[in-house]
């Protein structure tokens, strides 16, 4: 769950829907430059999902979280659920507030790189792996056409999105 | 985070303010029931804090589990916030949108029991380990009347309070 | 579920946990004031559920009136489940853009008048049949206490809570 | 208000904006498949008026309905307002809460049908009634734009939204 | 702060996204045609910041305000933060609940007006100051692509918004 | 309303239920401190209103200031509603939000001041002016009692309050 060093992980924030690759392959870059330290993954616009844009709930993002990172590994990342409080000014208290201490932000928003940096909290660019394949739209936007979108998650990603019915999900979300 | 086997996790729903050594039992004796199956703890009343009845904040609250279940070496937990709802009877939907899935609730407390039965969710009590000691609002007064509070934590979490000024923060809330 | 006659109707506001013979009386006495016009339940704090103060949901206590006024051959009827805003001075508003056009509102309570009379409208005091034993505080006493709850209610009432197990409820959230 | 025979009705939700003659056909069909069970029309967006898309309160709303119903000498039905919840996982259990209980549910939107389904609420599609004519959007903006649409609502509720200046609060919002 | 003569201010609502010399010369016509009378601004949409329509917190803006009315030597007027309701029918309620006396409301929104006469309160029309200008969406657009906006605002206001590092904020939301 | 030097003015909250003496008091004695900087006033608790604790809402609230300050001769000072947050962690951030700048704020209330400090912001103590008899809770007993609160008040405060008729309502609720 976690490990014995303290506050030293970094945080990355994203809504998951679904995780992809791209998600993993800056978990392992973000590893492999703080071996150890594991991390915190900000589940985001958690109180969404049975929308285009979130489809997922909470606890389905969770879960292809905890399956993907155990297929791959990776220990010592957990994962906690932030709903949205539709108040930037707000948006950073209301994250300390529920996620465990962290030391560093990685993002390349740079909306979420002002607000952290008002806030004094150093703030990290991640390296983009496939920037146009691995991005959430594109992604669910090829479950709704039937497209080759499991080779674009992880194996146990792909299997728990079938399990759960989830491309007759999007393709009812896309069109309705 | 997780692991191999799925969807056989009980759920444990607790405030955890602060978490203790009677929560740690509850969590062993889950965990030899059911070995290697893990298990979830939904932190309840995450969005307060700074109270008498809730002193510490869902992530001070994580990052106590985090330590005491690294302490005790206990692996496969996670644990989630959940903001309260204020209507019991959508208590359970809320909980199952932000909680991976679970096929049991251990709980000793009538309502909860209530609530989850009526949505067809088994419900096993725990047993009590020296409840008039191991409880919440016990620890705290101690805590805030400076008695012997230490040892009713794990010593990671007593190092982990007083690392917060835990100790001046409840005198306060309890004497304003 | 209405009538002929336009926008003459009485408001009556109560949280009705649960609909006794005291509600069912001042009915049948404004109804013997205006025959024919009907008139307008409004349920309070319809978001509230599974507490001691209220144990029933709206969806149950609109069904209790339902059941009662059919039993009592009362027509012209609607109840319209109202959720707190905890805003006093929005109160008003709040209900009048939820309850149908109504001309004079029922009521013994002092703050309900004084918001209405605020905004102008008549407020009518309702005569109290015997006013100890029917209060809602009372009869969920006696049905926490196993005492004679049923002969307070109007017997399709009574079936109903019987059918939902009403009384386990209610002395469970009595006694936790 | 409701009748003897119990839980047995049928639901039909819908944002009634304005309550038209498709609505009344609707309601007609599922009567000739269940003589004498009345059933109950959720007034959705409850919370919504003075916008393009939700013109009218829920008071309104449920006023026109009442009056239609009326005229139409349709009995044993009612009509409850539900306030958007904003979180689909939680809107059936939100609905449960505050409407009396039925057994089945009328919707054609694919959505609505999968998230009862979920629930395993039995799930009916309603014959289409001139589906282009009879058809919220459409008859607003006939209104907006001066056009024949009181051949497309009943003659009661015509006569309802022209008492309350509706196509002048229609046209201002379509044309700020 | 405010003056002798008591509740015959007027009230101007807008959301000073930014406070620009349009609103200046609002202000300065209703003070022409009520000398002494002082005045109240309530800013709107005060929860919204960081957003390209919102870009400052109702702080910000407040401050623009003070800054902007000491400058051009006007006094007797307060602002007052308003956050949204998102209900229109309880949104002059809300506002009353908020705001000091007026006895009048200045507007050229049409559906400002509709809600303010449904409730009896006289509204006024403003002249418009080259309202292709002095518009706050116009502005912002010039702000982010580094066009003349200081000539657009009071001066106090311009070095405010320099001072908060404005441009680069409304560049990024506009460009993220 | 505000003043030429900039950002060096300190804020007090109270929920003023009314406005005392005890309150002009204190903003009398920093203006002496700090001559010519004006203040900041954050009405607390701005949603409540006729409840025994709140009884006037902040509307009301900030005409008593506005006017009891004009009375004092005290001028730059300003009144901001500030509704409550319930979310302790978030406190100051949402305080920050609706109000200017400021760079100290004065409190005798030790959680205030903790909440205050964990954000680095620097707290001062205010005298105490017989705070047996100037303290909210105090006076709305005495009016209540028609005891002889008018002493209690500014003059000003005394003559608007028994314009609201504000002690029937005080009374009411104190006794409904």
């Amino acid at each position: 769950m976690t490990e014995g060093r303290e506050g030293v992980r970094g945080l990355l924030v994203g809504r998951f829907q679904p995780f992809h690759k791209g998600h993993l392959e800056v978990i392992r870059h973000i590893d492999r430059a703080h071996p150890g330290d594991g991390g915190i993954l900000g589940v985001g616009s958690a109180q969404e999902s049975y929308t285009l844009t979130n489809p997922f709930t909470a606890a389905e993002r969770q879960e292809m979280i905890g399956r993907a990172l155990s297929e791959a590994g990776i220990t010592g990342w957990i994962s906690v659920p932030i709903a949205d409080i539709h108040r930037h000014a707000l948006w950073v208290a209301h994250l300390r507030e529920l996620v465990p201490p962290f030391d560093r932000v990685y993002t390349n928003n740079p909306l979420t790189r002002l607000l952290f940096e008002r806030e004094r909290i150093p703030v990290e660019s991640t390296p983009l792996f496939e920037r146009t394949t691995f991005q959430g739209t594109h992604i669910r936007t090829v479950i709704a056409e039937a497209g080759p979108w499991r080779a674009m998650v992880p194996e146990s990603v792909a299997r728990y999105i079938d399990s759960l019915d989830g491309p007759a999900r999007i393709r009812l979300l896309a069109h309705p």
